[in-house]
Parts: structure tokens; sequence; C-alpha cells
């Protein structure tokens, strides 16, 4: 089968390259799935830099987490899915329930990832697709959709009715906060740096925007549309020098729920304004099993549709990379397998 | 003043009478309320007949728990809110927040109720109802929006988007829950045995109906409509009979709500489906002030209106209990003042 | 291997026999384990009644969900353990983590259990056991012992120090509960028909007893040792007759604990009490892996020791069986292999 | 009556005096305490140096919030309490119950304290204190003992038997932490620079010590005695560049409770951590009237003698100060009044 690797050592894009690889063979407990669309994620930026946690891949691997496709074949012991189904693969492929009491290692560093026609998964680390996506929309859901349902429904107290969220920037995790955070009933601020991009979150449920670069003390403007009251939770990226506003932002009882690697293992801030505001602070990467089917109910339910920036043939993947290299995106960027 | 009372010893409306009462004085922290609307609940009812809880009421009491209106004047010590304000009062005028650690004495009985032209209230019972609302639709909340919402969203895991919530019959506590679960972003099953009000359940939000007299096993339907999987949460009403369906309608580690006196401290059950299922039961009694607060945001967030029924002028009060009583409305009937 | 088997249609102890069955081996993820004690519920006493669930077994089947023993050797992909660590099996092999949502097959029936000298388990279907128990103790935990702590530490909210346990009579679930309740800090108060058993009782960390038979309205005698307060929990083993003053035996808040089968499907109770002390009932079948491991560290923490009954050598388990369909035990009855 | 003001614009222990006020009177709702034994923390040295909050304070003030007493008399409206009853005020007045909404004024600054020997405080604010402890040990309880159980039990998930909970420093807040811990089931690491203060944690039910002189990367052996397994709980007492290697303590899915002062407002850190270990971090600010009550029935059940370092006569009150801000204790310091 045709997949990309990321060759060892790599540290820039020119290291992704083309390749053949023999097609998978679905073990005891395995799915066989033809790979139809997958999705990038910042940390995918990060590896072919080689700079994802413990530096450049040790071996030639397969990029990416997130993928969705079909069921060809599944292997002995398999009961949850048949040849045919619609699925998507998880990014950490044995949390299954529960919180999580590891670090497993993920698809697409350290293990072959989803930029290929086939991959063979453990039927626990894969869920259902909801009926009414596309497998490009369903593959911007794996990283991006699940982080936001964690840190939404939980991490702490879940979202309710009512509640505001505030969402930083318009990447993969928060557009799908946003709308997830929309369809739950719950207030949506949105901050970036683009008048456009903030034009779009309007469309996917944001009913307060602020231009950041325009208001650069935005927990202030944050303050004044809440009438001082703050809100519930922040999904928060991890800019550098973001958490210190997301921190102010906060009203009584809310929560920063902090994700990503945007700025890294450094960012240092002061968590002093948790003890005022009595709130919490959780660190989320990704999700389980179960709460990713949790997430698509909701989406199913609610009809929501998520954000694509742009879909890349598979022969242009390392467009889909420097796009998202650039900043320069809205939503999801996909590349059809 | 004008006031209504029920009369001491009452066991049939008519011990229900129009009187005056002196002006009452808002005392140490307390808002005097021109009374603008008020709502009525089963518990009303039972009221006239005498046999809510310990029988017939001991002296003339002003009825109702549910009002809206205006505040006219501040008591020392206030600092809530001022003349002017646009307020409800709450069941338990002393449940201020957390959960409930007594059984305070609620507005209508024991405690003289809200119809009559003023009331004074301590502030700590009182909240400030939603710009959107009209009185009359703000009346509609006291008492069953606060059960619905606590229900919903307080007792046991909350509700959240992609869940079911299965709601038996189309009065008061009904229509709120599924007008505040479809906001949440989860799908609504209502059950009644009239098909005119299961269609109006569908603009509030409900995607699926079962008509229970043409279904008397409709715990069997609702297994058919969610697929197997049964639903997330019961607003059980507490009918005769219907408890037990309403165990077997349950998903896994699902919920159900049990509410109000409709079936009276009868109603035995066997509880073994929650075994089987993982499940529970929980014991509702309207909500605290902060629930109150907490619901009223969900309200003007999602632009939620109260179904009524009907709204009467304060004249034909009996008018609107024996329309209480025939069990023949749809949501909550409204006495303007 | 020798093994038990119940056969086939049994419905009475004669249907248990001794036999002959082959060494099992590790599959993949599988360890073989040499089982060295097994215990006793409940739950096994019906089975060779023919009146556990779907009635009879419909073929041989080796009983008893619960053992202890040494890991002999690891099938392929196993990583949790390793030849020679001391371990015992969950009774649902497949509930590793989170709330239940299934209804899994579970050891003893319809998989075939413990009595056996090997048996062969999914490493995600063991746990390690306590350093300081015994096997015979160890033996105790997997049903008993993991029903008292989701029970207590995992379904509504957990019990904390300083709270009130009620634990209905004096078997494995019920003297697990106290020891664990005990050694969280919690008041314990109990009730037998003996006071005997009550004696022992105090010694596993009960501070109140009651007979119920001189006292058979015990949920006023528990009102007065509360000084009104009521109790947080109730440990319910679902005795005909006990669910409704267990109910009314909570205080505001409380929970009841529905657990086990003694009164069958039957048993109906009116759930009112709910309503009035804002209470939840909860239904308990035993726990996660995840609890199976939470609880242990909390009995290795506090030098929990199972009370143990009486210990059977493996020729005479039908005297096991014997004592447990008696009644008249107290704790645990083990059989060593 | 005789009273100690710090007086207005103090910025030393200088502007610490002994006044005479006139006797306070039971308003509405209020009792009147004769105030018989108070206690210090942190904060009460922040205020003697002007630099608590807003800086010095504005007006001659009682200091302290922490005191015990008999109730004398009772004012208009009062039901909870009556003469002779033996109580403790609460931190927060006015926070009875729920999570905190909102910044409520404190006993000692802005309010007047304790250091009194009367204070007349509203209902509400006010619990009674377990009955095997003196005066002089109640005192201890309402600002440490609060803010320990708070941490302990109220914020994120409780800590259940057989967790392990780290607890930095041996004042005030970490004794009682301790204590309340060891008596919950739970397994206690304490840290501190004084192998004699070590030993004396042992006392109160610490199984585990490190003296960070000895052991500066005290995180490593936090993490060597737990087995790699890290903590469930850390009591974050707030001194400089300890909150790194608070995170670097925890487990998966563990909490840090950040509590007091000594750090100030600075103390920068990065969350990194939290989300290797899907952790939370929570602002603890003291806790409601609930929590006291809660706390009290844990205390009062498990017979819990809070750590008192040196009680003195009211007439010494600055030598308890110095005594404070020298760090050489161990508990707490009180003033019997």
């Amino acid at each position: 089968m045709r997949v990309y690797e990321v060759q060892k050592g790599t540290t820039s894009l020119e290291g992704l390259r083309m390749a053949q690889r023999p097609d998978p063979q679905p073990g005891w407990h395995q799915l066989l799935i033809r790979v139809r669309a997958v999705s990038l994620n910042y940390r995918d930026h990060m590896v072919t830099l080689g700079r994802y946690f413990g530096g450049a891949v040790s071996r030639d691997t397969i990029p990416l987490s997130d993928g969705a496709g079909e069921v060809v074949a599944a292997g002995p012991g398999v009961t949850r899915f048949k040849a045919g189904d619609r699925v998507a693969g998880t990014f950490f492929q044995v949390w299954k329930d529960g919180p999580r009491s590891s670090s497993p290692p993920a698809l697409g560093v350290p293990l072959d990832g989803t930029l290929a026609e086939y991959i063979a998964l453990d039927q626990d680390g894969v869920v259902a697709i909801p009926t009414h996506l596309s497998f490009e929309e369903a593959a911007a859901l794996p990283c991006a959709g699940v982080t936001a349902w964690h840190a939404l429904m939980a991490a702490g107290r879940p979202v309710r009715a009512g509640d505001t969220v505030l969402c930083l920037g318009t990447g993969g995790v928060s557009t799908l906060a946003m709308q997830l955070a929309h369809a739950a009933g719950a207030r949506v601020i949105v901050t970036s740096s683009s008048d456009a991009k903030l034009e779009r979150a309007r469309k996917l449920g944001a009913s307060d925007t602020i231009n950041y670069t325009a208001t650069p003390e935005w927990e202030k403007e944050v303050a004044r549309v809440t009438g001082g009251r703050g809100v519930d939770c922040v999904i928060e990226i991890g800019g550098a020098g973001t958490l210190a506003r997301s921190m102010q932002s906060l009203g009584f009882g809310g929560k920063v729920c902090l994700i990503g690697f945007l700025g890294g293992p450094t960012g240092d801030t002061s968590p002093f304004p948790l003890m005022m505001k009595a709130a919490s602070l959780h660190g989320i990467s990704v999700g389980s099993t179960h709460m990713f089917e949790d997430m698509n109910r909701a989406i199913e339910q609610n009809r929501i549709q998520p954000a694509i920036d742009r879909v890349y043939p598979f022969e242009q993947a390392p467009d889909a990379y420097r796009r998202l290299a650039s900043g320069d995106f809205f939503g999801k960027l996909v590349i059809a397998v």
C-alpha cells in the first residue's frame, strides 16, 4: 500500500516521504480499515520538526493520529464491528474508559499512524462515526474533537446550558469546542487575531468575538461582555502568554482546560487567580474510546459538521503540512486518502 | 391588598375564597414584591382537596408557590435587589445552595404564597427573572422549572449533549424539562395519551413521541427508538404504575428522577432493573436559589419560552384550579395578578 | 486438573460434582493461574438451586466467581503480570474501568469459574492481591469486597470520614463494607438477628449494633442513635422487606446501595422516602478491575483482613455450600484448593 | 470588653495594641459569643505587616479569623443555637453551602475578628464544635481545619481510603490535613526541614517523611516511596518554588490543592506536568459552613485532636505573633481569652 513516512531523524518537512509498505493484516481482536480521510493536528507539525517530546522519530514512522475509513476485514475475536462499517480510530489506542491511568503510545508517534491506505487497529481503539458525516468530516474528530469534548464534558464539572465557554483561537480543538458548547446550550466567546476568522466562528455558534490584536488585554473584554461574571470554562490551547489571561477570565468555580503544546513545556504563570476564584486548572490530553462515543452521539443528535479548512489529495499531503505550519487556517486540515 | 385564601379545613375548591389582607411590609433582609403573575402546580390542587401531606390547612392560607413580579421596596439589609427589579420567589425560601439538608417550609403551604397582590420575601429567596420573559412566562418557573433543572442537571450525572431524556406527560415539569434538555443538546422522548399534545411537544424540542394509550408497553417503544440503548434520564412524574416502566426504559448508568405527588406515597415497584443497568433513582423536590439562577442563565441563553396553557385573570383563579384538576392542559396554567 | 462442576440442569446441591478437566492453556493476553483459595457468594447457592437468572445451568459449569492464586504462566501479549505474582480474578472479566456499559458474562456462570486447580484469565481481568493477605483472605475480595467498595466509594457521593454507614447483616459484603467504611473514618451501624454476630461486627469497626429480631422497627433505632440525622449510606443486601426501612433510615442526601439477590427480582417498595430526603437508590453489581485495584490499596494501607467464617478443604466443598445455604455464618466461606 | 486592635496603617507587630471596646450586642439572627480561645494563621502575620491584599488595614481592626467560645445570648430570629452552646465562627461569615460564588469579607480583616472577649456573629456563620475538644483545640479549626477538609474532600475527587496525600510542611493546615487524611484511611507523606517535626508528624498519622533540606529534589523521593505511582493529592501551602515539585509528585488523575499566601501572588510555574498526568490544580480558600460541619463530624468520629504548638495567655498575644513570624512551630498557635 501507499503510505507517507516521517523518516528516522527528521527535523523538517523534507523528511516526509511517500513510500510503499505491505498491506497490514488484522491480528487478534483487530480490524483492517481502508483509510478514506485523515486530518492534521499541531502535534503532527512538531513531529516533522523533530520537536515532539523525545525529539526526532527514531524509525521511519507513518504519521498522523486521525483518520476515518471503512472496515474491510475483521481479525479473530472481533465482536464490535464488521466489514463495511464506517469507523475512526482513537488517538490513544488502549485508553478505553475511566480516567487515564497511564501514558499509552499514540497513533502517529510512536505508533504508525493513519497517513496510509490501510491500517489495522484493535477493535477497542475504534469507534463508529456519525452517520451524517463524510469521511473527511469524521477524520476531524479523533484528536481535536475528543480533546474538546473531554475538556468541556469530562474534566471537572461538565459544561451545562447557560454556562459561558471561552475558546482561544480558531484551530481544530477550538472550532469543535465552539460547536459542542453551542450545541450544549452554552454561550461561546472566541478570540482570534483575524476578524475574518471571528466572523466564521459566529457561524459555528460563537455569540461574542474578541480580536486579541485589537484588544490585547482580552481578559478585560471577557469580563465586560459577561457583566463581570467571568466564564465557566476556558479552552486554553497553550499559546505562550495566554494562560495568565485565561485564569483571569474565569468566574467563580470556573475551569481552565489546558490543551496542546503550542507553548511547549514552558509558559510559566502564577496560579494565584485560581485561589481568588475558587477555580481549577485541568491538564487535558485527548480522551478515551468511551468519550469519543459520547461525543459522537452529541454530534449526531445536533447535526454538527466539523469545520474543514481545506481537503488535500493524498499526493499533496506536504501542502497540508505547510498550511498547518503557517497557522493560517480555520478549523481542520484534511487529506483524502 | 386582595388575596385568595384557602380556608382552614378546606377539602374542596369551595374553600378557595378571595379576601383582603393588609399590605405586607418588608422586614429585615426582605423585599416587597408587587406580584404580576402566578402559576399553578399539581400540589396546589392537592392543597384545596385537603390532601397535601398533613391534610387540610390549619389556618387560612394564601396559596401557590410560584409567582413573578416587580420589587417595589427593599427592607433594611437588602443588597441583592432594588425597586424596579423583575424577580421571582423560590419555592423553598431558605434553601440557598448546596444539597438540601432539611425540609424547609414552602410558599403556598405552610407559608403564605403568591396568589396575592403583594408578597414580602427574604432576598435570598428571590431571583432575577430572564429578561426576555414576560411575568406570565416567568411565573411558570419557580416550581416546575427548577424541578426540571434539578433533575436534569444537578441530580447524579448532569445530562449532556447527545444523551436521551424521557419525559412522562406534558405538564409543567415535563414541558420545561423537554425545553431544557433540548437546549442542552439532548434527544427528547415524550409520552402522552393525546396525539395533539404530542404534536405540541415536538414544537418544544421532542424528537420522539409515544402515545401511551396506543402503546401501553411504552418502555418497549423506548427501547426500539433508542436502538436498544435505553435512555439516560427519565423525568418521572410519579403517576401510578409508571415507575416500573421508567426503570425498564433506562440504559446503562441511567437515572430516574422521581418527581411530584401524582401517585402520592403509594406506587410500589421493584427496583431490580436498577441493578441490571447500574442505574439510579433520585428523589427530587424542586431546588435551591442557586439552581434557579443557573437555570435562568440557560433559559436566557437559549431563549426558552415556557409553554403556557392559558392565562386567567385574577378574578377567575378558581377556573384555573378547575382546569388543573381536569388534567386537560399542556404546560402551565397562569393567573395574572 | 481437578475441578468441581455444577452439572447441566442442576437444581440442588446434588448437582455439584468433582470432575477432571484438561489443564487450561493461557491464550493471547491470558495468564494461567494456580488457584489456591476460592470463596462462596450467595449467588453460588442460587446457581446450585437452578434459580440464578435464566435458571439451571445449560452445560456442566465450573462454579464460583472468586479466587486467588499464583501466576504460573503468561500467554502471548501479557504485560501486566509474570509467573509467581499473587493475583485474583475479577468477577466481570471484561469490565476494566469507567461506568458499566454492558452486562458482561461473569465467572462461575455462564463462564467457567474458580473452583478448579487452574484457571486461565485475560490479564485485564486479573489484579495483584494485597501483600499482607493470605490466599484465603484474598479469595474473599473479588465479589463481596469489590461490591462493598463500589457501593461505598464509587456509587453517588463517596463515603467520607464522619459519614454514617448502615450495613444490613453480617455476610461477606456487609463485613467488608464495615471494615472499609471504618477504615475510611466513617461511623458504622450494623443489623443482625444474632447478638453473637453483632459482637463480632464490633471487632470489625461497627460502633452501633441493632438486633433486628429484638428491634423489628430498626429504622427507628437508626434514627435514635444518629440523633435523628439518619445515615449517609445503606448497604442494602436485598432481603425481602428491608428496602422500605433502609430508605427510612436515610438522612438528607443519603444513598441506598442495592446489592445482591436475596429477595430476587421481587421486593416492591415505594420510593417515596427518597423524595423526602433528597436521597438516591443505586443498583450495584460488583465492579470494575480499576475499582478492585483501588480497593486493594485501601485494604493494604489499612491492614484490613477480611473476616473468614471457615476454610474448607477442596474435598469438602459441598460442606461450604451447605453452610452458605444455612445462613449461619459470619463473613466469608472459603475453600482451599 | 478587652480586645486587641491592629491599628490603622500598621506595617509591623508594633501596630498590635490591646484596647477597650463596648461589648457587642447580638442583632437580628446573631449570637453573642464569649470567646474562650483563638488561633493564628499566616494571614494574620501578613496583616500586621500591612501586606495582606490591599495593604495595611484602613481602620483599627480586631484581628484573627479563628476562635471558639460559648454562646451567651441569642438575638431575635436565632434558631440554631442557645446560650451555653460551644461554638466556633466561620472564616467567611456568609458562605453557607455549595461552591463559593463570591469573595465575601472575612473575620479578622476587613471584618473585626476574634481576638476579643466577645464577638457577635450571624447564626449561619457559626458551628457547634466537637464535644471531645477543648476550646483551645476547637480554635484551631476555622481556617486551617476547614481549608484542609475542603482540599481533601470537596475539591475535585474526594480523597478515599488507600489514596496517598502529600502534605508540605507542618503548619496548621498541613497537620490537620495529615490527621484528616489518616482518619480517612489514606497514606500520608510529609515534608519538612526539621527531623524533629517530621517525627511529630508521624504521631499524627504520617507514614512517610521527607526532610527537604537533606533531599531538595523531594519529588523524586515521593516517586520512590510510592513505587513510581505518585500521589493523589498535594496539600500545597504555596511556599516559593514548591509548586513545580508538587505537580511533578502527582500520579495520574491527581490533584494539587493550592492554599495560602506564603509565596504571595508570585510563584510562576509551568503547568505542563498536569497534562502529562491528566491532573488538576485547585485554588482553595477556606470553606463553607457546611464543610465545617462535615469536618467536625469526621473529627468527632475519629477523635482527632488538633496539634497545638503552644497556648499563650491573652496578655501575651504579641508573643504568639512572634512565634508565628519565626516559622518555628508545629501545628497551631493558640491564645486563651
